[in-house]
């Protein structure tokens, strides 16, 4: 079968390999399409990052070269010895977190900040192939309602979903995203489906700000609005109820502080590349916080999935599907230069 | 009656000036002692900063020049009208905060986040003087068994044991706290108070070394010990529950970043006098969070008042006294130059 094969910085190559087969506990898929996420790029221009060069992963046995790719759905095919639940055609989305299940986050259910965390399409071959393996606990079956296409989106989504449960915002909140971009927009999505009406998404980018708005969402272009000042005087001086850094550029952090009111937080949902100058006293002032937040635990999936399967999640004008074939020029190449929002692959083609 | 009053960036006077009478709703009090606090400093060598020059403050009517000092204590002399509970006499400590009581957080019962908050000592005639008058309501009577001495330490106790509580710690976590001034020195005994026998102090200096191990506290040398790989080494890689920067420096954000466990908090309880490196990266991989955190409210002081009628607290090597004539060589240079860790004015000197 054709794959997606990282042997290295700028080196991803389409290769002919050897078609999996589950083992016991696991599921063959069918991959309809996987997406290219923020990481992929970082592995490819600046990696490897969370790939191994050579040492095997911990859970995995898993090291470089590794089919990529972790945001993917498909088509059931095969199931290893003892496999319950799922089976032949079965339409799935995958959650490709491998955990240790010993560690205190794993025993505190907080599966995503396991210790010796692993992720499917990075320490172990991925979803840009025709096929891929998985261990049947990653495996969420779509519902009816929820297409291919869509489902290959529920891994980001997710990461958006958890990162807006973190907030612990209530419907009547106020709330600011800063960036645009496939995770900004999920959040926009994540904040509406808990009942949000008042957000609006803070992006330079004109093509950005369009296609949100396309999607329903008040923008704010931080070139021409002080958006501090538009804040404080919307809100009596009491700021927000929570923002969400999905910029992470030093200007979303500061704007961001000065709009969260007393006692709120700013989420950060960022891969920071450096240590940024950050505005502390705006957080002991107030009494501001700043949270983390990393991908997901199963119940973000459910939540992301019955959304889904109610026809939350529009994807008109930011989502665009690339052969894989194509996958470094189409794909990594107009992504970096920021031509398409988001891109799924179509490892078929 | 001799008072110290402010006049500008590095003119503090000690002046005659007129003794107070109490207004309706006062009450006058003869300072005991008047703790000299960071802020103080600041405004003396860097400020005006909270002082202001000019315009009257929205609660206080004041402007400068003022007398500083808001960390006190001493004995009622005389009450205005209206005045219940307390009568001349008695024995006080002074809660400095003038709070508006119709902002958002007034409302929410965080008055030390009123929007118009003002503090006695700085939009007021402080407490560097003879005679004092406070609103009753922020009159704290001294339990029998704590002395004037250690009731004017009542304020900047509560700034610890509030920043304490907000890392919701409870009696078998771990904790750090990075700086052992007096703050540090605080959370120290507020975490104490609450139940922790596993504190590290994390201070550079060998002589606040000293005194923190005379208190019975553990300390740790930054400049030799790596304090993550020690943490992490003593704590099976999980850190620590609890982290507080009292330093307010990059260092010891960037260590204590390191040091704290999964969903746990760095406190922040400094005076950031600039935007720090920070990294925000290691927020998201282990979703910490930073929290900020500043002042009291009068449950923190009731708190404390309770600690100290119990004998927690134990100035030994680290409080001094001077007299009020001297308190700009005597009092602010000792302390900046680090020969000092805490003084207390004497008025009567």
């Amino acid at each position: 079968m054709r794959a997606a094969v990282y042997h290295g910085n700028s080196d991803l190559r389409i290769e002919e390999v050897a078609e999996p087969a589950p083992g016991p506990g696991q599921v063959k898929v069918k991959v309809h399409r996987n997406g290219i996420c923020g990481t992929d790029l970082h592995e490819y221009f600046d990696g490897p990052i969370f790939i191994s060069p050579s040492a095997p992963h911990p859970l995995t046995g898993k090291a470089m070269p590794v089919v990529l790719g972790h945001e993917f759905s498909g088509t059931v095919t095969d199931v290893g010895a003892g496999v319950d639940g799922v089976g032949p055609g079965d339409r799935v989305t995958i959650e490709p977190i491998y955990r240790c299940g010993r560690c205190r986050p794993c025993e505190d259910g907080r599966y995503n900040l396991c210790t010796s965390i692993g992720f499917h399409g990075l320490m172990a071959d991925g979803g840009m192939a025709e096929y891929t393996v998985v261990p049947v606990d990653q495996v969420h079956v779509l519902p009816d309602q929820v297409s291919l296409d869509l489902g290959a989106l529920t891994e980001p989504m997710s990461v958006a979903f958890h990162a807006a449960r973190l907030s612990e915002v209530g419907d009547q909140d106020r709330a600011l995203v800063y960036g645009g971009g496939p995770i900004g927009i999920g959040i926009w999505f994540a904040l509406r489906g808990l009942g949000l009406t008042r957000i609006d998404v803070v992006e330079p980018s004109p093509q950005r700000r369009a296609a949100l708005e396309k999607l329903g969402a008040s923008t704010l272009d931080p070139t021409t609005v002080d958006v501090p000042a538009l804040i404080a005087d919307q809100t009596d001086g009491n700021g927000v109820d929570a923002a969400f850094d999905a910029a992470g550029v030093t200007a979303s952090v500061e704007s961001a502080l000065a709009c969260v009111g007393e006692r709120r937080p700013l989420i950060s949902v960022a891969i920071y590349d450096r240590a940024l100058a950050t505005p502390l006293l705006q957080l002991v002032l107030r009494e501001r916080r700043i949270q983390g937040t990393i991908c997901y635990t199963s119940d973000d999936y459910r939540n992301v999935l019955d959304l889904m399967s109610r026809g939350h999640y529009d994807t008109t004008g930011w989502l665009d599907t690339v052969a894989m074939s194509d996958v470094v020029d189409a794909g990594f190449g107009e992504l970096r230069a920021g031509r398409k929002m988001k891109l799924l692959v179509d490892p078929a083609l």
